[in-house]
């Protein structure tokens, strides 16, 4: 496969006789999963850790049993002006889920000690310490108490935003 | 632990008392790890597949042999307003990635249909067929070729936006 010349997907020509790249997106939500029925404390993790807002919570509406929780189909929390959500995975064969190599949820902030210290404050595991990368700025990474990596960094230098403009 | 009341998380009092979440994010970036050096073709696959558009690249300073490919560090893609990058996984044992139970990236759109056909058409496969939920509109799952699923939905019926103006 040809490698496309890059920002190619802005001019409308070629991609778009081959398939019909007309879709819109209005939302990219990460959804991550936690064991059943750990939804609630994940949630409240990534309050305390990230400073996270709930913005929504929709329950499963069956419960196995009387007893126990309901468990969580789907709460969207509110970081900076991303939004991601938390879900209970109760049944690990009838969902699918991603198994790809893996994945890191990057953070940008200008305070990268403040957010770590906050972030192992809350529960999560540092992996080694902050450091100073060239061109990068301070960068560090956790680990959450639910197995997810948080790359911690200064904000991007290059001007994501625009380019297309 | 007990279950904090709903948006508790604006009130800024018991939560600061305890650790000082004053942290500001201004940027959320997931990033996709591939088996290297797939990068480069992930990156055209999201192109094709769902319009992405391709931001920035930072290649990897040292290659192992002279004629290996220069492997991608990360390549920055914007997906509507959302930000997330592509990167070469190299050594498994030197990057720290996430093991949690496993991630859903969620698409919203008016047209789930076309973008699902736009998606395998590029080369994810559909994961049964688009079906009618009940207050959610439609929604349908594609996994992509380096093992991502993706959910594409109608968007959220809630106003996500401004619930702590």
């Amino acid at each position: 496969m040809a490698e496309e010349v890059q920002n190619g997907a802005e001019n409308n020509g070629a991609a778009a006789e081959k398939t019909t790249t007309a879709v819109v997106f209005s939302a990219f939500k990460p959804q991550l999963l936690v064991q059943a029925p750990k939804a609630t404390d994940a949630v409240q993790f990534y309050k305390s850790a990230f400073g996270a807002e709930e913005v929504s919570r929709t329950l499963h509406p069956k419960r196995k049993a009387e007893q126990e929780l309901p468990l969580v189909l789907s709460a969207e929390l509110k970081l900076g002006s991303a939004v991601f959500s938390v879900a209970d995975l109760a049944d690990e064969a009838a969902q699918l889920k991603s198994e790809g190599s893996g994945c890191v949820f990057v953070l940008e902030t200008d305070d990268v000690d403040g957010a770590i210290a906050t972030a192992v404050g809350a529960g999560a595991v540092a992996d080694g310490d902050v450091t100073e990368v060239e061109g990068a700025g301070r960068v560090g990474k956790v680990k959450d108490p639910y197995g997810y990596v948080w790359t911690i960094s200064s904000p991007a230098k290059k001007a994501v935003v625009d380019v297309e403009a």
